[in-house]
């Protein structure tokens, strides 16, 4: 990426400067703007800036356009016992989503779990933020996402289910594992990338137009019909995910959203436990690592390969940004620094999927 | 299978008593002989025979063989809230298992979600049957557990994760829609059934002796490198699975299970949630209803084929087997009526992996 003459390297404070002056021009108080700033920058700092620098545009035409109420606060709709139940009121999908780790932290510091499910609320970005919050506090963390329907079900042509992100988070040794991944082998952004690249993608990612697995982003992209991790697994596990986030919030489910013109107003299920008067707590590091451990022995298939757990790089990747700068590209930088002098000329542009 | 000649069909109720007489033998009370029978026969009846029938035999040798404790009962270990963690004692692994669904039960009947963690249990055989048990009750259900290590990490060649298999259930028509299932593509079972029938898998299950994925499932069978569901990301989801079981219920990890003759002592969770309390609870049936009724409406690839909700299929099984009876394979179920007159004979030939 660095070799890359499009590519830019912006200091992560300067990045979240500029994006916290864009967001209080868009409409969010300052405290708002800087917190969403914050994890903006915080997600492109860890390397995940499909959600983080790349998607910033598109978050503020959301807003622009009325589907993220920067205001917003969410409110409890019901409380039974360690579950409560919120109307994230459109208010922006992260702010509503560190506000609900909290509180399904605090169910969990009273109950030992805590459940909260947000109805109502927008794009939380990357799940995984809100499993290294919790699991850097000492958390376990479950929680997932649903979307606008963007994956067939296992032998369908169109799209009727979500690729509902999912997030498993333990803390390990002051840090985190931390997995976070969507129900479609690959990520449209990805596939986008290979595209553009001309690059083949290394295994099968979807359907091509005669209905056949290929590795050629370009007709994933034309067909729409992105592979289900594991095949008829993910798409089940998909389906489970958008029934239960609906339920459990009471708010819209993948086909509902799909019905709406944009992608919002989606439902997430939040989950986190506490671990800290388990029997074991003393143990339990140690008994992480041992499982770490082990892992780490495994045979790699290329000698040069090292097997890591989820989450492993992450701490390498934030180093290395934070000293040489966050690596964007570079129309896209100009793009995002023109959101600040010409507010509404950009919205379309940046639009992705 | 119907016209299969080395397939007999055996009444349900023939079946369970059966069960029931040998578990009698084997060291299991009345009670208990009942329940398990009565399990092993519903998995059968609702076509799992994988984890019904055809696994009778080794739930007997492992019994016969001490890693399964017929008359042990759970006994609590630590009790944090929403929360309790229960040894298992080595107990057969679904009476274990019933006991933790009921006591997390129990505890969202309290508190709105429960979740009971085992250490030390058994194999439950088939996870989706506690998932079935809840939903029909009207609770969701999340659950999994911990396996040896049969699956290799993304990138490598030896197998230091499990299967561990996820189990996600829904209430629905006074019925269920459960998800069920491991995080290897294809299970050992089904690829020995290809194998045997001499035909490839319809997808890639695995690498070859080159480290190529193949649909060869005998290549499959002697490398021992299943494919993860999603790659890396049902290697992911299988360690953090492991982890999450082994800290929760400070039982062993799929590492330790592994050092041991056989697996037995693995470590499982069980989440359940009332939804009764909920402020959308008398509108979620429907809700479900029209998520299910928008995935019916998918264009199938090809035109005779349904597209289906995780066991949707099972009442038409359950059903056609409660008439014509279960198939079993004839030499099978020889080897099960000779456990009744030859009690020690058949442990090693029955194994299977």
């Amino acid at each position: 990426m660095t070799n890359d003459p499009q590519i830019i390297r912006i200091p992560s404070a300067q990045m979240q400067s500029i994006f916290t002056g864009i967001l209080k021009k868009t409409g969010f108080s300052d405290t708002k703007a800087e917190k969403c700033a914050e994890i903006f920058t915080g997600n492109s700092l860890e390397g995940v800036y499909s959600h983080g620098v790349n998607r910033f545009p598109r978050f503020v035409s959301n807003t622009r356009d009325g589907y993220i109420v920067p205001d917003a606060e969410p409110s409890l709709i019901c409380s039974a016992g360690a579950i409560e139940q919120w109307n994230g009121n459109l208010g922006p999908g992260p702010l509503n989503a560190v506000f609900a780790t909290k509180r399904a932290t605090e169910l969990a510091d009273d109950n030992g779990i805590g459940l909260v499910a947000l109805a109502n609320t927008n794009h939380w970005m990357r799940g995984g933020t809100y499993g290294w919050q919790s699991a850097q506090k000492g958390y376990v963390f479950i929680g997932w996402t649903n979307t606008i329907a963007n994956m067939p079900a296992w032998g369908a042509k169109d799209a009727h289910l979500g690729n509902n992100p999912f997030v498993l988070a333990v803390p390990y040794n002051e840090v985190a594992i931390v997995l976070d991944f969507a129900m479609t082998q690959f990520s449209y952004g990805k596939m986008e990338v290979y595209n553009g690249e001309g690059k083949q993608l290394p295994y099968p990612g979807g359907f091509d137009r005669k209905g056949k697995l290929t590795t050629d982003p370009g007709e994933i992209l034309e067909t729409w019909r992105p592979l289900p991790i594991g095949y008829w697994k993910g798409a089940g596990l998909s389906l489970l995910l958008d029934i239960l986030a609906t339920i459990l919030s009471g708010g819209l489910s993948t086909h509902k959203i799909t019905e709406k013109k944009a992608e919002y107003s989606v439902s997430q299920v939040f989950i986190v436990i506490s671990i800290k008067k388990l029997h074991n707590f003393p143990a339990i590091n140690n008994s992480i690592q041992q499982i770490i451990n082990d892992l780490h022995q495994s045979i790699p298939e290329d000698e040069a390969t090292l097997i890591r757990y989820p989450g492993e790089n992450i701490n390498k990747i934030r180093n290395e940004n934070l000293t040489n700068g966050i690596p964007v590209n570079k129309k896209l930088w100009n793009e995002i620094i023109s959101l600040n002098s010409a507010p509404s000329s950009f919205a379309k542009a940046s639009e992705d999927t």
